[in-house]
């Protein structure tokens, strides 16, 4: 084994925990040098019980560490791009959270900025690493189904975000749905031609007044002919809601929710099941863990990421056409 | 108990045979007076195998006895609306099966004919009769979920009919998906005010050659505020696949496919369960059993029929919207 | 087609008359010529209705009648074997319900008679012609999962009988568990040889006062060298519980209970399944006809019958075998 | 935070290793200060990776550090009891594997010690620990399905184990079905106060020719009047088949197989489910952490150990009577 890698993990918000905890228990070749938050003294307490001492609330400190050669960027996201360009030009390789920025000129620039540098990049599309979901692609992959003609995506919330988030989040179909264009991507290998987005507000007014929608079935056309639907709602009562299904020439796959047991309790009223696993957390935890994994080893081995910068700005133009085909009511086209 | 009522079946094709079977068998106090079909000696000793005696080659015939007080129409679609208008004018109360015409004028005639007679007329849409559906339009109008925000209906055949079939069948919309048109408006009891149809030649080259569609996705609005998807395809290999998912506000219903068994065989290779019901006549026998018993009922008590003209009449409104939004492009609104 | 095969109906209580109704709906070739009921005002009214005009307070009459060929053995238990034995020799083809008769030397001489007579005689073990059982059965035989070691049987019903019916029924083992005690049979092909009754009072406190269990777990050897294990229970208040699970040393096989429907309920409190269809007519009503197919196959094409004489003695030697075990707390070895 | 919590691991084969790494992984508050195997050799590259520096091939060196505070035996089961003796003496809290002994004496011996020195003890009864079956322990608990009536247990393994090893693992019933009656006496809170062991040579003649068996159908009688079952097969050539049932007299808990995915795929040939998780390492893994981390509670907070000596001693007196009903043919009752 050669030596760690030492990593400094830039914004300390709950993902930005999950990602800190988890390669200092998981991954012993991977040292957490640094952390990064601009509430540094808040964080500070939960580091230290971590054993990372060191605690910037500038996030240059990390930048400028020449003894630090990864960043895992968890900061806001209007800071990705911008964070992105400086660390690649001090030669950092960056994992960087979802999205990369809701400006594609931004995107372009960070993307610019990595290619320049030669540094690994990975954008933090974790559903990629969950067990169920890369099940679904290997057997795709295999020829199992044949050639692919429809896949469709379920991805409902438990429960709407707070008002205040869904007005600077970039929109349902930035903020929520650019998983599922990433998965459409992932599981078909095929880039999406035509999006048309049929959505409302369903679930809360205020969300209408916010100038979002909270519902909507998403309608896809892809590069390789297949057809596809998304259908988002953010709030589904029963839980945390992800599903999907393939159909091709040979056959079709399906993928069911996680549960966080498999009893069943049958009385004289009901025979009842668990609920889905209730949120992205208890539900995608171990992805958290699978995605650094792949990050490390790219660096380790010197190969390319899973999830690419392209597959950063894909699902980015795919939401912007779905706001546009919303606004307007007809599909928009995507150019190449 | 008064009088049996007699009727006569028009057109002895699969669905006309198994409507005489099972009135014959089912329904004790009704009569099958007399079959017609154009092969009349064809299918003579199979109804005289099930007691009816009279079998005639020209339907008139049927119109013209005056003790039938009840026509079944099992004939050619292009037959339905001119034998509709003409058991009417005899004063005949009809069952016809789908669609009434391809045709919306002659759709109206006959409903018009009905309308003046005032005859019952009930349209086969048997679905809506299934034990699964039956229960989730019960459940949805308990209100047992809410306020329906996404109706989705999956309906995807095991087999692609003959090419021969495919050119005269009116095109996928308005010979398959039909049945789904009325199942959204079944489930919601709202109406469809706008379609998109996301579809392609997936299957067989010879579909598309024949100027159809094999493969679609489609997008609704309702008048309530819903919104909606329909999936079809001519040829999923695991079989009849029939399902319908409904989120709503309080909770969300979904209904899977009926199986043969309830058999699980686990071996080193797989755990394998039972595939669908292999197609229409083994899924949906019962319902065309409850349809029947539905329409006499609506005789012998002089109600509404609960598959009405007007039912019959707006599925095939959508199917024509549909058809004119995949070829140009776009969502179609429908008129009032 | 040859002539109509007449038969008689003697007991029509709630099992003679889905038997007689059946055979009126789905035998054309068969005709119910009478019925017997020792209250044979009280079901004149039906039978009329079913086309039924001939109904006798004695079922000697049936016996007499040369035209009948095959009588429908209803009555109840203490009766039946008297029956078969009359019936066998006026040379009538016989189906008996079950069990044909507590009593082992009164099986006997019903057998006797039947074999003297050289007529048709199946018992009503109609579980056998179950959709799910059956295609266990053919499973196993086709070597699916190779020779089978376990088999279990879960059979409990939702709700026990009148404690005047338990007082007179001949005990859990041979009222309920006999069906049990064929099933094992039926799918392994192999005899019991050993018995052990774990079983107990646990519902109510009556059943126990009469004599009897209302819960057993009984253990077998099979001559096979397999082992079994049958569960039941006189109440379970989700339901008729009606599953079996095989292991094989290829592989396993397991039956699940039949819903009404496949509906799936989520909501903010649960995740809710139908409960198993409700009691046996409901679970069986299609395997009451299957029998009687049989039945009237093996008398127009001179066949063995599928359930023989043999069938019905050896579960009602496993019961009181099991009885026995219950008693003196070991198990019980059966003689050859 | 007050001081950690310094332990020796004592045998580091697979169990020990997976504690040890659990240990460093998920609880900062704990520290392994050593490890013991009498391979020591062999394991010292290991231990090194993880972090731990001092590896003895003598366990003794753990018993004599006055710093180490407890201890974890996952040595040989012979050497449970007198390790269990020596560090009770020395004042450790002990963690044990199971079982104990097979040696009911040494159980007694070890059990004194531990309670002379008033040490914690837990024995390593992991599936108590496991999200499935501690679920149903808390639905009883609450009274869900009121009085438990029915326990059943199914416990198959996808390959036995090496006959060398089956030579000296107790038999079956002791070194299986062990977690078992920890199982049924976990669930039901309740003693089994008789046992009837019905088991066969059905995998492997090789197994017999050890003096053991390989397949078993165990019943049950326990304190509170319940009845209960255990299904037991070294081979079941679908997987590792760990399930539980519980009836009880207002409704009934099921718990299925967890499985590595939720994927199903549909072909013309079959409906494929995944195959329950391959075997303990994989199913219970999640269990090895939560024993742990109640053992450490214990110790921390000064309470009751959730499995107790009792606890390890209850299920090989019902072992060792299990193995007696089987060589004589007859239920066995167990002392109190």
């Amino acid at each position: 084994m050669g030596e760690k890698i030492k990593v400094g993990v830039i914004g300390a918000g709950r993902i930005g925990k999950i990602h800190a905890s988890n390669i200092i228990k998981n991954f012993p070749d991977v040292e957490v040098k640094a952390i990064a938050d601009i509430c540094a003294d808040n964080i500070r307490e939960w580091a230290v019980g971590l054993g990372i001492s060191t605690v910037y609330d500038d996030y240059k400190k990390i930048i400028e560490d020449p003894e630090i050669t990864a960043v895992i960027i968890c900061s806001s996201t209007n800071t990705h791009s911008q964070i992105t360009i400086e660390a690649a030009q001090a030669g950092k390789h960056i994992f960087c959270e979802k999205p990369i920025d809701y400006d594609v000129d931004r995107i372009h620039a960070a993307l610019a900025a990595v290619k320049k540098a030669g540094v690994k990049f990975q954008v933090g599309f974790n559903r990629r690493f969950d067990h169920n979901f890369k099940k679904v692609k290997e057997l795709i992959q295999s020829g199992e189904i044949g050639d692919v003609q429809i896949v469709k995506v379920v991805s409902r919330d438990p429960a709407p975000p707070p008002i205040e988030y869904v007005k600077v989040s970039g929109g349902m179909f930035l903020d929520m749905t650019i998983h599922d264009f990433d998965m459409v991507r992932y599981l078909t290998g095929s880039e999406v031609t035509e999006v048309y987005a049929n959505a409302g507000v369903l679930v809360d007014q205020a969300i209408g007044e916010a100038g979002d929608v909270d519902t909507a079935l998403i309608s896809l056309k892809l590069k390789n002919g297949a057809i596809g639907m998304i259908d988002n709602c953010r709030k589904a009562v029963y839980g945390y809601d992800q599903r999907v299904e393939v159909l091709g020439t040979k056959g079709a796959i399906s993928v069911g929710n996680d549960t966080p047991t498999t009893v069943v309790v049958s009385t004289e009223d009901a025979v009842v099941n668990d609920k889905p696993k209730y949120f992205f957390l208890e539900r995608y935890m171990e992805s958290f863990e699978a995605e650094m994994k792949d990050f490390f080893y790219s660096i380790a081995h010197d190969t390319e990421t899973v999830v690419s910068g392209i597959d950063g700005l894909k699902p980015v133009l795919i939401g912007i056409a779905a706001q546009k085909s919303y606004k307007e009511g007809k599909p928009i086209r995507l150019e190449e």
